[in-house]
């Protein structure tokens, strides 16, 4: 990875936010300038702290991963502090000059604010600084993209193996946890989420918790899922009857992966977040089912399963090339179920590169 | 579980405090008053919010998860946000009495307190009113034990089955995946963290990532592991090596394991965590390696793998009949290696129960 390359063009976004110093411990954020991978809970827990000025960088951490990282840090300077990493950090602000501190609004939580602003003083201002790092995460390197290649084969195998062994009778935990099995055996290091399965009525919940509900023929059924390799998520979603599908369900079906496929088509760099939700929405709306698309076309995916951009209908974020997303259009109707249809795509300056290849079948298993 | 009663003290609480409403989005302070389980990534995307005043509950959530909570939400009341549940949260608040409102300093984020702030005027007065949850969740309710229970014999036969099996070769990663799975198909739900591996000089971090390096023969191994069940948390640490162990290791085993046994002998409800901390420490301190336990010796466990109380020097957390925490000390050397012992406890008025049975052997595996 190219660290060094990826904090200057830090440094270059801080110049013209007006930023003197940043702070960065929001774990993507800080695995994308570092290499250093910890899922935090909280800002409070930090295990690590990114300070950068225009000169200078450092990587503030204590005993727990000193370590660790004095062996394999490079580009960053490692400070070891003495009892947790928050007031290492601001030691080491209060020895290091610029008025404009910027910090991570979203990530940051009140009390580490509330302790900033009481030890650094009047002198130096506290700017929520969101979307810096984010914002250049959105389009990925050729190092990064090999990963996130990696990683979409594995969850399309994983379902592909898992797929051709449902049965009526298997209960969505039980599947879950055979999805994440083969996810791990195929060599992902953890889950990017879920896996999430919803059988029947449940699958009329976006976000669904697995139950012990069992799979039955003819009912709806999708699974979300996705490997995580070396930090990067994958996302897959695919719906399906198991045995045979009711003449309802294939005509939802069928609305859904239109919609899919129209958005694929058309999608390109330049369109807004809007206008590319727009793409699918538009095909689901005449047939007079728009408000059982109840959420967005897509999101940024890489170290975090959720990132910029956003695709969907409020959203101005402007598709760049070397972005990578989702496409996952859906219908619901509570009591009933749902279909959506997830893939991950390259934006191009001209296309995209479909990066998911797991087949698209409305029904699955023999009679 | 008995919300209600939760829900009751909590109100108590916050009639203490001078508090006319109190937000929870934290997901384990969530899970707590509601029973609703999900893990969100920030408070900025928090899946649902409780706005729980003197006399009135609410849980705020939206499409995604509204017709699942409808189904089976109790004690609280279901409101449908129309977008994402935090402006749904700030219409619910206009429409709510009460200037003191408090909110998980801890846990809320910078900019989601800032939207507060601006939506709710001059005449509300938001409070950070963190621990007023955690400060319930630290006292076990005989439900709460049950689950504990049954997450750590968990964790301790799937250590156990694991530990029977490693053999010189096997990486960190390795058996951290065979214990993930062992712990997956013994019962547990997922994973209260980890596990963790560390093996030969990793052994010298106490937080360690896990590596393709692999055991060898008389180095120090250490795996810290817990089982999540039903959200709650068990957490183990064994250390040992495999074959045959060196004198020097041998030690510092006998060390670490007097010091746990010293403190797990005299802990009782009414010590502070400074004194409960002191009691493995002194024995450490006494073999002149005080430096070498650069950690606390505890923290309660529960819904979070670390909860209130801590057990450390600098505490002055009083321990109270019905908590459960961890006893852990360790002796750590840079280039060497390191040894932790973990149990779980449950205080006593007069001493504690050890939850955590997995044997405890400085060698393990046949020459």
């Amino acid at each position: 990875m190219n660290y060094q390359a990826r904090i200057d063009a830090a440094r270059a976004l801080m110049a013209e936010r007006g930023l003197d110093v940043l702070l960065v411990s929001n774990p993507a954020n800080r695995q994308y300038l570092s290499g250093f991978t910890n899922h935090d809970p909280s800002a409070a827990g930090a295990a690590a702290w990114i300070v950068l000025t225009a000169h200078a960088g450092y990587f503030v951490t204590n005993f727990l991963y000193f370590e660790g990282v004095r062996e394999t840090m490079r580009h960053l300077e490692p400070v070891r502090a003495e009892t947790r990493p928050l007031p290492g950090v601001i030691d080491l602000l209060k020895r290091v000059p610029g008025a404009a501190i910027g910090f991570e609004g979203s990530w940051v939580n009140y009390s580490v604010y509330a302790k900033l602003v009481e030890e650094l003083g009047q002198e130096r201002q506290l700017v929520a600084a969101d979307g810096l790092i984010e914002q250049l995460r959105a389009i990925k390197d050729a190092d990064e993209l090999a990963i996130m290649r990696r990683a979409i084969a594995v969850t399309d195998r994983a379902y592909t193996h898992v797929v051709k062994q449902l049965r009526p009778g298997q209960t969505e935990k039980e599947i879950a946890w055979a999805l994440e099995r083969a996810l791990r055996d195929g060599g992902a290091d953890g889950m990017a989420f879920g896996p999430s399965v919803a059988a029947g009525a449940h699958a009329a919940v976006p976000h669904h918790l697995n139950s012990d509900y069992a799979l039955r023929i003819g009912e709806p059924v999708w699974i979300d899922m996705g490997a995580r390799i070396d930090g990067y998520c994958a996302d897959l979603t695919r719906s399906f009857c198991v045995g045979s599908a009711p003449p309802e369900y294939l005509e939802a079906y069928d609305l859904v992966l239109r919609a899919q496929q129209k958005a694929i088509a058309e999608l390109r760099a330049g369109l807004t977040g809007k206008e590319a939700d727009a793409l699918a929405r538009e095909v689901i709306k005449a047939a007079g089912r728009g408000d059982e698309f109840g959420h967005s076309l897509g999101h940024g995916v890489g170290l975090d399963i959720h990132e910029m951009p956003s695709i969907g209908q409020n959203s101005s974020d402007v598709l760049r090339a070397g972005m990578i997303v989702t496409v996952e259009p859906g219908v619901y109707r509570p009591g009933w179920g749902g279909v959506r249809i997830e893939d991950v795509v390259l934006i191009k300056p001209d296309g995209v590169d479909v990066l998911s290849a797991a087949a698209k079948q409305p029904v699955i298993g023999g009679s």
